[in-house]
């Protein structure tokens, strides 16, 4: 645990100084105080994060991870995660579009689907092994195992920061990793597996019997321990799920903003912050899916979902979505008028 | 009433078998169906109102109007109406810096201000009035001032049209105005001043029994007939909502698609709506602000507001915020791999 321990040691809570800096600025802005809600929530946060009251407009990155199905789980077969990270890489899928609308980046990193592994230019190959194991058998991976796919994910963000970039978005493509995120949740919160299970991307009633009975099987069989978020992931997590929780801790420990996806990255940065809870402070959660699981792990966490567009999709859609709020609220707080520069009358309080 | 009558005739309903045409694309995309919720839902909307399956990206334009204030119901002075206007004309205002991030042009219109009227070349002047009289002591305005302030909202979105523009975001300006929208609302639906009154920018207590005593007065003086919207509008409206109405209707005789923004846009819009049914399908709401009025418009026009940030600013800002998410539904149905092109299995039914 020595990379855990050490990337531990380098996140630290943002600092609400730069927020109060930054509420200050916005108060003399040619609007009434706090008209611009959680707009200006955002701007205050980001300026948290980065410790810096007046930001620059950020750089952006989305990381759209990946794992491997469980099986009879999913409405879709497994060898579709390695033809949609193809397809991430030709820029087709709705991550490509939603981010072209963003200007941010899309990285793609392989964390280890079925063979046989993709080759492509632009996909990082970070695999971990050739598909996790089912849960319902017995670990999806190792704990060494886990540990190496959060050091990739630590690897991704602190090159991504290297690289200047200062707001990421994380998702993830895995067919089957509802499954699995329902199984981290219900074993973090300590929740029954049927309040979180879902129809993930779109499984018939059969199939929601089988996913909610492969998970209870697979809490069952490997009795993780929640109060240890490195035993969660390694026994009943994902290579993509550990690899974003490494994601998180990263950009946080570079004071990377992180905009969180859906349930599966929801899963994932809950994971992050139990393993180090001052990462806590760098996330804004982009929006709610319909998955049951994706309310409570937002309420574990204490964020509230910006958009609530009954998106089921994953890839990063909903966080993709949702930096444009945040690169709204940093526009208000960098290029709005003031009362004084303006001549405006300033009737606040 | 010759022009109201002119545009009715050229407002046709959108057509539902292009948001039937446009659904079928989007389900042959690499994402299974539906799994993008209300983006879709956008896609399909738009692609109804342009008539046009595939519709091109939009063209988009903000119209940020403008009026005069009742006296005592505002947290701020009636000359910061005309102060802002100079503000936008100049490109510092929220809406301004909103506007740049959708890439959508801000358009000022001049309804008529007290005196001394504006002046500034990027200031399109329409005024109807000196300003609109109280109308806690009578009409605020003739039924005559009403109609040529719906007719210059029909000209400014012809002329937009004609230049091109498919996707306007509606919004306004005016200290006082949300006492306006108030009594317009609850004229039009029926229901009491105290449930549709709120603090608009900001208003204290005391404020906000003065606001919540002035509409009832409005309301009292003036009766207005709430099955007539020209009525409602000349006897407790203001030049620029009845503007705003203009622009819904001429925006939906050229099939331009329209995002509503807050409480006072909305009640402009519904207005509309009376006037002509048939607009009401060219409408999408940006936004939920704060207001307690404007979920009441909303559910009126029955429409779901697209995003939820306790927003209280007006100028058009929650509809420039939604523009994106319009943009990001039509890039999704231009721009996405299909599950055949792209070589995804496709599970879907």
């Amino acid at each position: 645990m020595t990379e855990l321990e050490r990337i531990r040691t380098q996140v630290v809570a943002p600092d609400a100084a730069f927020a109060d800096a930054a509420r200050r600025l916005l108060d003399g802005k040619t609007k009434p105080r706090g008209s611009l809600g959680r707009i200006e929530e955002l701007a205050a946060w980001y300026a948290a994060v980065r410790r810096d009251p007046a930001p620059p407009l950020p750089a952006k990155a989305m990381g759209a991870d990946h794992g491997v199905a469980d099986e009879g789980v999913s409405a879709y077969p497994a060898e579709v995660t390695r033809q949609m990270m193809l397809n991430f890489a030709d820029g087709g899928a709705a991550i490509n579009v939603l981010a072209r609308q963003a200007q941010a980046r899309v990285v793609v990193v392989d964390m280890g689907t079925r063979p046989p592994a993709v080759d492509h230019p632009s996909i990082l190959s970070r695999r971990i092994g050739d598909g996790t194991a089912s849960f319902v058998r017995g670990p999806a991976m190792s704990r060494d195992q886990a540990m190496r796919a959060i050091a990739v994910g630590v690897e991704v963000a602190s090159a991504l920061a290297d690289e200047g970039v200062t707001l990421l978005g994380i998702g993830e493509m895995g067919i089957g990793n509802s499954s699995a995120a329902s199984a981290i949740t219900a074993s973090l919160l300590n929740v029954s597996p049927a309040e979180v299970v879902g129809r993930g991307t779109g499984v018939d009633d059969v199939g929601l019997v089988r996913k909610l009975e492969a998970v209870r099987r697979g809490l069952e069989v490997n009795r993780p321990d929640g109060g240890d978020a490195l035993d969660v992931l390694a026994k009943v997590g994902g290579f993509e799920i550990a690899g974003l929780a490494g994601v998180v801790l990263g950009a946080a420990a570079r004071r990377v903003a992180v905009v969180v996806d859906g349930f599966i990255a929801g899963a994932a940065a809950l994971a992050a912050v139990r393993l180090c809870p001052a990462a806590r402070g760098h996330l804004a959660a982009g929006h709610v899916s319909v998955e049951p699981g994706h309310p409570l792990v937002l309420r574990a966490l204490d964020l509230r979902p910006l958009l609530a567009l009954e998106m089921r999709l994953g890839e990063g859609t909903g966080a993709a979505l949702a930096l444009a709020l945040v690169e709204a609220g940093v526009r208000v707080l960098g290029e709005m008028a003031t009362f004084a520069g303006a001549g405006v009358t300033d009737a606040g309080r």
